[in-house]
């Protein structure tokens, strides 16, 4: 294996893509390999194997393809769903908007359950939309990227078991799997919806779903076809299958390179050390170092529930006299990139810092970085507009 | 930029995924970036320049899209046509098969053109199945990467033109772009269907289609709603309009490392030597040598016609008492990585050869390491059955 070191780069500390380690990034630049080689197999073996441990869900089946993290809610609304079926779903920011609006695109019929910037629903609420009506799947965002609010994935779950169990739990994981904890399994979450950029510190390129047994059945029994060519489910089931097996067979090529990257941070993530319970504790410890500096400074989580806040990522208001692209600037001129707001409706008033991921390892001082940077920041900008 | 060279590994020779440069590997291992960052906006903006150069196709628009060649497929179907409207496949091996049932998945009414195995639908077939009926969109494999078959765009395109001008002509390009001559604007086609890991030398994960005014004006007066969420141009068409004016924007994370390297790919393609147009020339010359010496072995040509085969691979039935497998196997022990067979009716039959991308470049040899491969090959199996 050539060795490597990727060149000196601003710190990437938005809430995703993430930075990657040097073997992640080494892998990624793997020789040209056949997409069905016998060679090549074991490392797709390996990443649907890892993604079961990472999401605690040995009886679920992961589907590694290429594309977007967006691509997952497509998966979810064709295979998932029929036209003029229900969905509910629980809006706690930008995501659940446009979830809502790909599920429409399918077909479905969506009620929402919409919290005001930085809430979640209420359990209440949520149980009483499910009592309502009949619905097929209900999906929320675990970390919605646009606000940092964290819904709590087991009670809602555990809610749906209870009061409408034939109802599809769609975790929308895609800046939540490997930064939070997720028990899919033991949670009752059928589907998570995940990409690669986030907390599984790899590049871009690869969507992630794991579905659940009972899904799948749905799937089986649906009376009209998967409304999608690409993004069927039925088509990638025998494929996913295959590659476990070392059988590699071929539907659409699959990112091999991504899929190489991909081995190399689920190894670090799911045999390295810190072990796997480890790293959400470190991700719990590191988001709440940097809330509480955050905080010190003035800045004011848009979460509004000290409960319901990311781990991988902090969402603040900046605070009076200080102007969003001002500080993403001073913080850029310190070589760390932070992101700007994206929520329509606080977009100018706030900023997004990312702490998930190789990030947060022992082995990097990168929360401190961001700490030490965001201080020297801001007390630039308020001296010269002192 | 830190040195690279890639480790040892097979010469992989399939009709895609193949060899990619060491630049282009390395820009695969670029540090994490932004995917909004305004320092890397200058290279998805150069990516969809160049796309336009090396399609000849100065007016058309280029989608750079996380996902395989196939997602191409649902974005023709998803947006260029409606359902219960008329689809012309023509049909020169596995992939006219596939594309008819992605159209037909999304509701298209599909008439296929079939030609027998090796051959490709007669201009008067087409002609004749073009006057019948009246059709939204004509597809075409311009390599059928099952058969080696080539179509001839040029005449497809003018056929069109004269007879069904209102037609949108849609050529599937993934075995094809950046390997074989396609001038996109003066053919009249419509829509160029491609994919990063073919005759662009970059790691598999991007989708790529050209679409032309015509197209997009066809798109913009849709009477329903695009069929997808993920696949809809109409979403992405802002975000490539703003990446090339160095505005990043956003709908879904793109594949930014798979970028850098397709950005040190086009480089390559339209900015170092040889030219464009020697390149073409060097792939119709690649092919030409290595089809004569697999025939002096006496493999036969899959392909029927000797001007309707293409010039970035050659697929071949292998000679009587040289079984497929022991092949792949004799030359896989020799370093290097051919393909097996993929269309069903034949399957058992031949083998599949890659020459393109950066395999034919005139510093390297790898057409004749494969042709000296291939005769050792024979040779090893004819002498062991002896």
């Amino acid at each position: 294996m050539p060795s490597f070191k990727q060149s000196e780069h601003k710190l990437l500390l938005i809430p995703g893509p993430v930075e990657c380690h040097d073997d992640v990034l080494l892998a990624n630049a793997h020789p040209s390999m056949s997409h069905v080689s016998p060679a090549f197999a074991p490392s797709f073996a390996y990443c649907i194997k890892a993604l079961r441990k990472v999401l605690y869900a040995p009886t679920a089946q992961p589907f590694i393809i290429a594309g977007s993290g967006t691509l997952g809610w497509d998966l979810v609304a064709a295979n998932l769903i029929e036209a003029g079926q229900n969905a509910l779903v629980l809006n706690s920011g930008y995501f659940g908007d446009s979830f809502a609006e790909c599920l429409e695109t399918y077909g479905a019929k969506v009620t929402q359950v919409k919290a005001p910037v930085g809430g979640r629903p209420s359990l209440e609420d949520v149980e009483a939309a499910l009592k309502k009506d009949k619905y097929a799947v209900m999906t929320f965002t675990h970390v919605d990227t646009s606000t940092g609010v964290l819904s709590d994935a087991k009670a809602l779950g555990e809610l749906v078991k209870r009061v409408s169990p034939e109802t599809l739990v769609i975790l929308d994981g895609v800046c939540a799997v490997a930064s939070e904890e997720i028990h899919q399994d033991d949670w009752n979450i059928d589907v998570v919806v995940g990409a690669s950029q986030k907390g599984l510190s790899t590049p871009p390129g690869v969507s992630i779903t794991t579905v659940s047994t009972k899904a799948l059945k749905v799937l089986e029994n649906r009376k009209t076809p998967v409304a999608s060519y690409f993004a069927n489910y039925k088509r990638w089931l025998p494929i996913m299958q295959s590659y476990e097996n070392l059988t590699p067979a071929y539907f659409a090529t699959p990112p091999v390179n991504l899929i190489y990257a991909l081995e190399a941070s689920l190894k670090q993530i799911t045999e390295g050390s810190p072990s796997l319970e480890e790293r959400f504790q470190i991700h719990r410890e590191a988001s709440k170092k940097f809330k509480k500096a955050a905080e010190e400074l003035g800045f004011k989580q848009v979460a509004t529930e000290p409960e319901a806040a990311a781990n991988g990522m902090t969402a603040v208001y900046v605070p009076e006299g200080i102007a969003p692209p001002a500080l993403v600037g001073a913080l850029g001129s310190r070589g760390i990139v932070i992101a700007g707001g994206l929520h329509k409706d606080i977009k100018t008033k706030y900023v997004r810092f990312g702490h998930m991921g190789v990030s947060v390892h022992p082995s990097r001082n990168d929360v401190d970085v961001m700490i030490k940077g965001l201080q020297d920041a801001v007390a630039e900008i308020k001296h010269q507009s002192a």
